[in-house]
């Protein structure tokens, strides 16, 4: 099979834009897509796409696929909606990569949005609760925040995890949106700021929680055989693939400490690409919540099971440690428009892996991750990307070790 | 690539079913699917699965895929939702395609669903409404059957089409439908019955249209590396596919005459194949309306532009026809449950490729084709099939002069 490469991604700005539709903010991800291939790509050479929406607020629930290619020009290119959630995005990548290897496109659109706040609370607790499960979750009033606090309050009484570990997801993540000019919340916050916020639901502060977010992502994947025609030196290679569903509703989960679905699609993508956490230069994981992050940490193996909040203390995921983890931002900060989210990730990712991350960049990094969760687990996409070229053997040991 | 092959399909009963839900239906489809394999299938050989709903009735709009495998306990697999509208089973037999010629699974489940019966007219025009362009069609009051009913009326004024000739559409696929277990109108329906029902949309009347349907459906494609161990002498090969999309808004096509994604989806699919219309046996095509029947026979080839509704009159496409066409009963009969179509076609495919399609079993068919439009032709997607085995050089047109 031919391998897929990540040729170029764009998005649009993460916030609340009152005057934007979901086809204007789709558009301007495709045009920063485009623009940001190195050799020119024309439209006419995208052979197939995939879009990641929820849908949220009911306007274009059917077609929304063809809704947004259609309006950027690309009518006839084949275009199927694909949703799992949040992790809509993700997935939405996942099949431009299968349809690159299965020989059926050269080159394939990947793009995800979400036009969320227009929205009013209400509609928006039904939108995200349709993404729980609905028996026993959503009709009996349990919303997305709650069913991640019971996380956050299990990992907390198996772990001795902390509300101020917690806090700290929030510190770096806002220090990083800070640098991220796509970003809903380019603000800092502090530990003060985190740990007084008002409580969600316990034990989840409003700082533990990402913001309701407009935006659009689009990622460009193309074969191997076409790839030298759209890149300069150094393409970037998706290495690595993993998915897996699990049952939606959590308390039909085996855990309520870890995702096994992220484990499992975790364990999928480092065996394709043939790497450990220990070779990863960069991660931008599905920090819905601040609990999120830390079971990320540990369902992708970057430490223990259990470790995650000693590790964040340690500084380990911060922009100068030793394995970034959500440079752009993350949910937290640069925002969460759900359909967007798994592309958006891969858009940080582009731009860390082809040195285009300014104030926020990684140095000279090769092996970059992205994990994207539908739900709270019911489903999760794993994507490692690996940019070709000089590295020297031991390079990443080396720079650790300074 | 590896080439795919179908080795199974089974669906629910089509009809209203006010104490199924829609995780029971997928569960019936889903293990009449398995007991379809010649040789054992077991559960835990699925690799991947895609599901195509539109989620009509919101119930479960979010993760709708892993909701119904988890169900039916293929936790772990990972499932992915597939949307075009009523084209969404359709696609999600195109991706399980993918999946196998990607390598990145050797058995895939491709299933569809839709509850539509519990929901109220004015929910169901909201439903199917979202389908369609919002901004311009349904929010400014324009249905379905209002779409298609300017079709009908651009083909009657363009060719000469008849009401008669419609109705004949419906004649035709109510007597097939008439010999289907599963069929939701399990009735015949004479010239008369069609001609002199109420109008829905002038000129198209009760019987120029799809009812409102429950169901499911299943279908297990395999990778050749693989598909000898399920199946026996003649395994049926997913020869070719095809798909396309357009503007999903008819006002915004270039023709109100034709469906071009639909010809676009089998000129490719036709062209993987190595296939012409004349070779097909049978075709299951997309008859939500009786003029998208007719549109369907000269998008796909059956007969030139403009000449399906003398086509129709010939019999050409009845049971015993030169090519049946919707020999399950259709959409028009047998039921369109959004969702489930495209996987419910597929069914009818498998059953009469390997002769198990009783008293509506086409003599010996070597080629199938089945054809799924999402909304008014926002997007098609065409499946051509074809069973290995013995069959004489010629025997398609030894048939047809007798």
């Amino acid at each position: 099979m031919p391998d897929a490469y990540l040729i170029g991604a764009g998005q649009s700005d993460f916030g609340s834009f009152p005057d934007e539709s979901y086809r204007s903010l789709f558009a301007t991800a495709y045009e920063n897509a485009l623009e940001s291939v190195s050799n020119e790509l024309r439209p006419e050479q995208i052979d197939e796409a995939y879009v990641g929406t929820l849908g949220v607020g009911g306007r274009q629930l059917g077609l929304s696929g063809p809704a947004v290619t259609e309006h950027v020009g690309l009518d006839g290119v084949p275009c199927t909606r694909v949703e799992n959630a949040c992790a809509a995005g993700g997935f939405a990548v996942r099949q431009a990569v299968m349809a690159v290897r299965a020989g059926m496109a050269d080159v394939v659109l990947a793009g995800g949005f979400e036009v969320m706040t227009d929205a009013s609370s209400e509609a928006i607790r039904y939108w995200l609760g349709v993404s729980g499960e609905t028996e026993w979750e959503r009709l009996s009033g349990t919303t997305f925040a709650g069913v991640y606090a019971q996380m956050a309050r299990a990992h907390m009484d198996a772990y001795g995890t902390t509300r101020e570990q917690l806090s700290r997801i929030a510190v770096k993540n806002h220090h990083n949106g800070a640098k991220n000019d796509h970003a809903h919340l380019q603000f800092e916050c502090s530990l003060e700021d985190a740990q007084s916020a008002s409580i969600v639901a316990d034990p989840l502060t409003l700082y533990h929680c990402c913001p309701t977010t407009d935006g659009a992502a689009c990622a460009l994947i193309a074969s191997e055989d076409v790839v030298d025609a759209y890149t300069d030196s150094e393409p970037i290679r998706v290495a690595g693939v993993g998915a897996a569903s699990d049952a939606i509703g959590l308390f039909q989960r085996e855990t309520y400490t870890g995702i096994p679905a992220s484990r499992q699609a975790a364990t999928e993508a480092y065996t394709m690409a043939g790497v450990d956490p220990d070779d990863l230069d960069l991660a931008e994981v599905h920090d819905c919540f601040a609990i999120a992050e830390l079971l990320a940490y540990e369902d992708l193996g970057l430490c223990e099971r259990g470790e995650s909040g000693p590790f964040v203390e340690t500084g380990a995921t911060e922009l100068d440690g030793e394995i970034p983890v959500n440079t752009s931002g993350g949910l937290k900060s640069k925002g969460h428009p759900i359909g967007a989210t798994g592309t958006g990730q891969v858009v940080e990712v582009f731009e860390q892996l082809s040195g285009r991350a300014g104030n926020r960049q990684i140095e000279n990094p090769q092996y970059a991750l992205t994990h994207n969760v539908g739900g709270s687990g019911g489903a999760a996409v794993v994507h490692v990307f690996e940019r070709d070229g000089p590295r020297d053997e031991g390079e990443k040991q080396t720079e650790e070790s300074t």
